[in-house]
C-alpha cells in the first residue's frame, strides 16, 4: 500500500473521529422483549384484524395484485378494486415469509440480520427539508444527500445507507433514484435501502444492484423499500407496484401501515392496531402471492394526531405503546418488525426533539425492533432532516450497545479483593483494577459533555448542538469513500447517465 | 366562600395551567419490572456483599451505632469504628423494614404509597446554584427555593413537594432546615421529604411535623430524608445522627450509597453494585437495630465517572444499568427501592440534558422505583436547579401517567363498525367514535409544540426552553398557597424564630 497523501495524510495526523472509532456490528436484545399487552389482548387484537379482513376488505389499486388474490381465491370485486381475503389465505400466505433473513451489503462485513433479536439502524429518510446550525431550514440538495450518505457511511453504530436519506429538490423526480442509488454505491459500502415507488424505480434498483452484486443477484436481498398502506385500508398503485416489483425479484418490502389515530383509523389504540394488523398481513400476504419465502418486514408507525390542530403527534405516550404492541404482534406471526428511532415534532434540535425521539428509541429497543428506520436525523415530523440532530441520535444509539452489554459477574468482575485493599473511605482511581480497565469499561461519549462549569465555559460554552456541529462537519472532512472496482463504478454510472435520458420519457408510476 | 379577588380573580378569568389540571394520582407500573440479571447473576451480587459485610466490614463513625450494632452481636472494633456484621444479622434486620408503607401529606389526599409497584416522584433537591432564561446561573436564594417549592405544589405530575428543593446561600447554614420546611408547610400540601444530617436537623424536623400533624405523631411516617453512605464503606457523623434519629422517631430513612464506579468502588458495575448492596443493606440493618419496622428505602445512585478526568457521569448506559439491577437488590430483600429522574451533566436545558435524563428516568420507570428522587430539575451533576428543566422534565413524567394505562380492547375500542363505516381512504376524524374519545383519548402535552414550521414560526419560533420559560412563570403568577390552619401557620413560625436563637450557638451535626 501507498503511503498516505494529502487529505489521507491529514486524517492519519489526528485522532479518528470518535463516530468512526465505534466498532460497526450489529446489535442484539439479549433481555426479553417488553410487552404490555396480555396474550389475550394480542388475541383480541387479531381477531378484530381478521374480522376487518374478511368482513370489510381493503382495496388494491393495481390489476396484478388483483389477479393475484383472485387466483389464491380470494373474494374480489374487480370495478371497486376490493378484496377479502379469507384469514386461512393470510395466515397461510404470511407463514411462508422468512422469520430472519440476512440483508446484503457491497462489503460483506457489514451484511445485516433481520429478524429475531437482531436490531439494525437506518439513517433518515426522505425529507424534502434540511437544515443545520450555520445555513438553517432549506430545500434538500444532492449535495445535502451525498453529505447524508458520508455520515450514514462513516457512522458506525448505523447498519445502512440509506440511499434515500434526503429527497434532492435539484434533481429531477424522473431521476432521483438513480442518483441516489449511484451516491450511495458509490460513498458507501454499507446495505442499502431505497423506495418503493412504483414498478419502474425498483426494477432499475434491481439493475443496479445487478451491477454491483452481480446478475443473477445472490439469494439473500440486497436492496429494498418501504410501503406504506394509504391508511385505511387501501394499497395505491405507486406502492403496489413498489411491492410486487420487489418481491418478485425476492428483494425487501418493509409493508408499513402509514396510520395516525383519530385520522386514519378510529381514535382508539386498539382499533389502529387492528386495522394496522389487517393492512400490514394483507400486504405481507401479497409478498407471498408473488413470490413465496420472499423477506418482507411487518412495519408499524402507528402513533396519534393532535386533536386540537389535526397534526401527526410523534415521540407520545400512544406512539410508545404502539411500538411495543405492533412488535408483539409482528412476533405472533414470526415476521421481523420495522419501527422508528428519532421521531419528533420540534423544529429545532432542542430538549423536546431528543425526549421525544427517546419516547421513541427506548419502546423501539425493548420491544426488539429487527429494523429501525429513522434511527437518526429527524426533525419537524419527518419535514426536516437535521445535521445536528443526526449526532445527536447517533449518541443515542450507540449507548444502548453498552446498555445491552451483559453486566459480567465473575470475581474478578467483582473484585472483592480491591475493596478489601482500598478499604473505607479510600480511592479507587488509581487502583490496578480500574487501571486495567479504565479505557473500555464504560460507553464513552462523543457528544456529551461532562466537564464542570468552568472548564466548559473556558472551551466555549457549548450546547450539544454546536458540539453536534462540529462533529459532522469533522466526520464530512475525514471522509473517505470505500473502495469500488473501477469497472463497477464505471458500469453504475453509465446506466444512470442512459436511463436517465429515457425516463424522462415515461410515467414512473403508472 | 368569598367571591374571588385580586390573583384570584386573575387567576379565574384565564385557562388553569396544563401542569395544574393533569390530575394528582400515584403512578403505577402494571408491567412485570425490566431485569437485566439473571436470578443467579443476583445471587452472585448478594453473596459478594454478604462477604463484604463480614469480611471487610464497614465505618460507622458514631458511638450510638457502634453500640447498636455491638449490642446486636456484631464484631466491633470501637477504637477504628470498624463493624464487620454477620450476613444472619444484617438479613433478620432487614427483614423486619416494611416492604410497604404510606407516607403521609398535610393534605391527606396527597399520601404517597411507597412500595411494590407504586411510583412517587419526587423534586429536585440541594442545588447550590440555580439557572433560568432571563437571570442566568446564580447561587440558590430563600426566593428560589420557595419558587421551587410553589412549582412543586402546582405541578400535580410530582408527588413531593421537598423541601430542599435547592441549598439558599442567602440563610446561614444554622438555620436553613427551619426556613425550608417552614416553606415547605406554608407553601404546600404534599408529602415532605428533608435531609438527615446529624441529630440536630432531624429532631427539629419532627417536632416541625408534630405541629402540623399533632403529637405524637401518626403511626404513619411523615418526614424522612435521604442517607448517603461516604462510599467506600463508610458512614459518617452527620449521616449516622440522621439515620438514627428518623430511625427512632420511625420516620423516613433512604438509605442511598454515593458510588461513581471507578472512583468510590472498583470500576466494575458488578463490584460497584455488590458494594452498594453491602453498604445499604447495613444502613437499612441499622435503622431495624434502632427501630424495628420503621421505614426504611433502599437506595440507589450509582454511576461511573468520567475516566479522563474524574468528573461523574450521569444518564449513562451502566447508570441505566445499575438502576435496573438495584432495583433487582431491593425487590430480593423486599424493600422499596429509591432511584433518581432527571440525571445529566449538562449545563444547559438543551438536548444533551434531555436525553441524559429520559436515561435516568426510563430505567428507573421499567425497573420499578418507588421513589424517584431528583424526577425534575437537574443540571450540572446536581449543582444546578434549572427552572426551564423543571417544566422539560414534568412533561417527561406525565407522559409515563399515559404510556403505564392499560390498551383497553372491548369491543367498543376496537371500534370495528366505524372502520366499516369509513372505509378504505376516508377519515376518521369527525366520526362520532372519534369525537366522544378526543379530549381524553390521548395525552395532551404542556411542553411539546406540534405546530408546522410556519405556524411555529409565527407563534415566535420559541424553542423547549423558552416555552418552558414561559409556562413557570405563569405557574408562580396563578400560586395560591394551600389552605393551612393560622393556628398552625403561627405555631410554625413561633418555632422557627425561637430555635433560630438557639441554633447560633450549637455544632448541628456533632
Amino acid at each position: 500500500m501507498a503511503l498516505p497523501r494529502g487529505r489521507a495524510a491529514r486524517r492519519a495526523a489526528r485522532p479518528e473521529s470518535p463516530l468512526r472509532a465505534f466498532p460497526f456490528r450489529q446489535l442484539r436484545n439479549p433481555l426479553p422483549p417488553v410487552a404490555i399487552c396480555s396474550e389475550e389482548q394480542i388475541e383480541r387484537l387479531h381477531q378484530a384484524s381478521m374480522q376487518i379482513l374478511e368482513d370489510i376488505g381493503l382495496e388494491f389499486w393495481d390489476d396484478e395484485a388483483l389477479d393475484l388474490w383472485a387466483a389464491a381465491g380470494a373474494k374480489v370485486d374487480r370495478s371497486a378494486r376490493r378484496v377479502w381475503p379469507e384469514r386461512g389465505l393470510v395466515l397461510e400466505a404470511v407463514s411462508r415469509a422468512p422469520a430472519s433473513f440476512v440483508w446484503r451489503a457491497r462489503n460483506p462485513d457489514r451484511n445485516v440480520t433481520i429478524g429475531g433479536n437482531h436490531i439494525a439502524f437506518a439513517p433518515n429518510s426522505g425529507m424534502p427539508y434540511v437544515t443545520d446550525l450555520e445555513r438553517g431550514r432549506r430545500p434538500s440538495t444532492l449535495r445535502d444527500l451525498e453529505d447524508f450518505l458520508k455520515l450514514a457511511q462513516s457512522c458506525n453504530v448505523l447498519h445502512f445507507a440509506g440511499s434515500e436519506l434526503v429527497a434532492p429538490q435539484d434533481v429531477p423526480p424522473s431521476v432521483r433514484h438513480l442518483r441516489r442509488m449511484l451516491a450511495a454505491y458509490t460513498l458507501t459500502d454499507k446495505a442499502v435501502r431505497d423506495v418503493a415507488h412504483g414498478r419502474v424505480i425498483p426494477a432499475d434498483n434491481i439493475r443496479l444492484a445487478q451491477l454491483v452484486f452481480g446478475a443473477p443477484l445472490p439469494a439473500e436481498p440486497v436492496v429494498g423499500g418501504v410501503v406504506n398502506v394509504n391508511s385505511p385500508l387501501r394499497y395505491d398503485t405507486r406502492m403496489l407496484g413498489g411491492l410486487i416489483t420487489y418481491a418478485r425479484a425476492r428483494q425487501v418490502t418493509i409493508v408499513t401501515p402509514f396510520i395516525m389515530a383519530g385520522a386514519m383509523s378510529p381514535i382508539t389504540l386498539a382499533a389502529a392496531l387492528a386495522q394496522q394488523n389487517a393492512e400490514a398481513l394483507a400486504g405481507v400476504a401479497l409478498t407471498q402471492l408473488v413470490s413465496p419465502g420472499a423477506p418482507a418486514i411487518y412495519g408499524g408507525f402507528t402513533t396519534n394526531v393532535d386533536m386540537k390542530s389535526g397534526s401527526p403527534m410523534f415521540g407520545t405516550p400512544e406512539g410508545a405503546q404502539a411500538i411495543l404492541i405492533g412488535a408483539q404482534l409482528a412476533r405472533r406471526y414470526r415476521l421481523p418488525y420495522r419501527g422508528s428511532g428519532s421521531l419528533n415534532t420540534s423544529k429545532t434540535p432542542d430538549a423536546q426533539a431528543a425526549y421525544q425521539s427517546m419516547w421513541t428509541i427506548w419502546p423501539a429497543i425493548l420491544g426488539h425492533t429487527n429494523f429501525v428506520h429513522h434511527a437518526v436525523g429527524w426533525l419537524e415530523s419527518g419535514l426536516t432532516a437535521s445535521l445536528e440532530k443526526f449526532v445527536i441520535d447517533a449518541e443515542g444509539l450507540a449507548m444502548f450497545y453498552h446498555f445491552l452489554k451483559e453486566v459480567p459477574t465473575t470475581a474478578a468482575d467483582l473484585a472483592l479483593d480491591m475493596i478489601a485493599e482500598v478499604g473505607p473511605g479510600g480511592h479507587h482511581f488509581g487502583t490496578s483494577h480500574t487501571q486495567a480497565r479504565y479505557l473500555t469499561e464504560f460507553f464513552q461519549p462523543f457528544l456529551s459533555d461532562q466537564l464542570g462549569y468552568e472548564a466548559w465555559r473556558e472551551q466555549g460554552g457549548l450546547d450539544s448542538v454546536q458540539r453536534a456541529h462540529k462533529l459532522w462537519k469533522d466526520l464530512l472532512e475525514e471522509f473517505e469513500a470505500p473502495p469500488l472496482e473501477a469497472g463497477t463504478a464505471e458500469a453504475l454510472r453509465d446506466y444512470v447517465a442512459r436511463r436517465a435520458l429515457e425516463l424522462d420519457r415515461i410515467d414512473l408510476y403508472a
